[in-house]
């Protein structure tokens, strides 16, 4: 068994709603210095052996991440 | 500036259905190796120099993790 942290952010093109929407309730919470907040998803997976790091990167692309508007990252924990 | 990723996932002990349905979807679809996924959030924050590792923690717990059914973890990465 094995861990592997899938990490799913917006594009840096796309508009993060989510994110402003972070930025603006810290600044009226009284905590000014974070100037911007981008909000993507992170998935942990377990695996056994075999699955390799190219059904990894399919999974990611195909099912984890919407590649049209989000860049994802695979790092394998353990 | 400085980045700083936070990351929030769910309580071990806390149900994610999200992550079943993805690990049946991945089963359905092929890649069986697949047993187990748990789905979280990740925070990209953009601070400047004011914004020291208390405030980071506070930012964390009060405004983007529910810390009744989340964990979370700051990381600074520049």
């Amino acid at each position: 068994m094995a861990r592997v942290v899938v990490e799913v952010m917006p594009k840096a093109e796309i508009l993060d709603p989510q994110g402003q929407a972070i930025v603006g309730a810290l600044s009226r919470l009284g905590f000014p210095g974070v100037s911007d907040v981008r909000q993507g998803k992170r998935f942990e997976l377990e695996i056994d052996g075999s699955v390799d790091d190219a059904e990894l990167e399919k999974i990611a692309e195909s099912l984890l991440a919407n590649t049209v508007i989000e860049d994802w990252k695979v790092v394998r924990v353990q």
